[in-house]
């Protein structure tokens, strides 16, 4: 937790006119995890500045005022904006419900702001079954990546359980800039620093069809390499991430 | 396990002269762990084709002639080299034992050839007493990062518990090419593509101290960052060597 999320509800009193992040000073209280977190890992003490900042707003400085086992008070000043996303539009084939948790954490880390998980031939069904896709679930997931990265706002997170409707009628909405799916086969390596933004697909464990990928190239995406290693989810994507941008 | 691993002992003769992996047709014989994934899976039956190499030696196809609950009978011949490695040397502070385990697979997949674990201030001194540290432990999971990877050649890690000696005494040994350490408030942002060996240095959870850094700086390493966002080890190392390689 390099970063303490607030939420509307930590702050003792809403502003009459404004809004919570507009760089005055307010009183918020921690409990549960925060609290346990701030106890055990930082250690906090009276004094103590943390980074702190607002779901979805501005990020600061926190000085803790009280702590004990049952909450502790901090003075908050909310004064700069969260770091920049990358521009990243990222159509991941649903992983495991195991990896899923950990892509999610690390695609609000990287600064991914537009995450689709969709479906492919090779993706078992029985992932679409995961209490980890409930959008509690998923949030709680996009917020402890953020805490990570010292952002604040929370990626959107899509879920497309039908590849060939989503990529016919819905893909002209999500897709920006240049289109490429990554796919070890491929002849072109994967470029460098695209420097615009990208649409990335990204297969399951075991890889697309060559049907699906030929339905992908149909719709604009050129078929890129990282060579003839396979990585896994959780590593091809922070590896494509340091490569392309 | 896209690459199923070999050892000699799997090999049911061994060759009167030259080596397993000259090319020859050979027969395996595989049981354990490897077999419980041959059937479990990959449901592989008979005929089955599988990637399949050498430790430390070439790769090749491997079909089952035999396979029950018992053992599997593959006839193998091995005519590949195995796909080359990053020329990147990976200093890597002494990650908890659940990352540990992540990294040296990562290590492994990724192609990093060699890496250091060593000390620096704010790594637990409890990680050292970990069992993961035990030569059969680290190779074990080495071996899972190779099988993924499609790589035969085991990686070298080195343990090194004090960093001031292991800097004076032993980097130059070790230390090949361009020195980098990766630190998130260094003024210069990391390089892309640098097109030659790189030695990398990446520090623990919470960062290096400045003195740490400093103590870098006068071993030649220049401090680079990927930007505001904090990065976990797990996601560090790969997110460096897409952008680096």
């Amino acid at each position: 937790m390099n970063l303490v999320l607030l939420e509307e509800a930590d702050f003792t009193a809403a502003p009459k006119r404004g809004r919570l992040d507009d760089g005055v000073e307010r009183t918020v209280v921690l409990t549960g995890r925060r609290l346990l977190h701030l106890r055990t890992v930082h250690r906090a003490e009276l004094g103590r500045s943390l980074r702190v900042g607002l779901i979805d707003g501005r990020v600061g400085v926190g000085i803790v005022e009280a702590i004990d086992a049952e909450r502790a008070q901090l003075r908050v000043a909310l004064t700069e904006p969260p770091p920049p996303k990358l521009e990243l539009t990222l159509l991941l084939s649903l992983p495991r419900p195991k990896t899923l948790r950990r892509v999610l954490q690390m695609a609000a880390t990287l600064g991914i702001p537009h995450l689709v998980l969709m479906n492919s031939w090779r993706v078992d069904k029985s992932y679409w079954k995961s209490p980890q896709l409930h959008p509690a679930a998923l949030r709680e997931q996009l917020l402890l990546g953020l805490e990570q990265g010292g952002d604040t706002v929370v990626p959107n997170v899509e879920l497309q359980r039908l590849l060939v409707p989503f990529l016919r009628d819905e893909l002209e909405g999500v897709a920006r800039g240049e289109r490429l799916i990554a796919h070890p086969t491929a002849t072109s390596p994967c470029p460098r620093h695209v420097g615009r933004p990208i649409t990335l697909a990204l297969g399951p464990e075991g890889g697309f069809l060559a049907e699906e990928i030929d339905l992908f190239v149909r719709h604009g995406f050129a078929p890129v390499s990282l060579g003839a290693r396979l990585l896994r989810v959780e590593q091809a994507v922070p590896t494509l991430v340091g490569r392309l941008t």
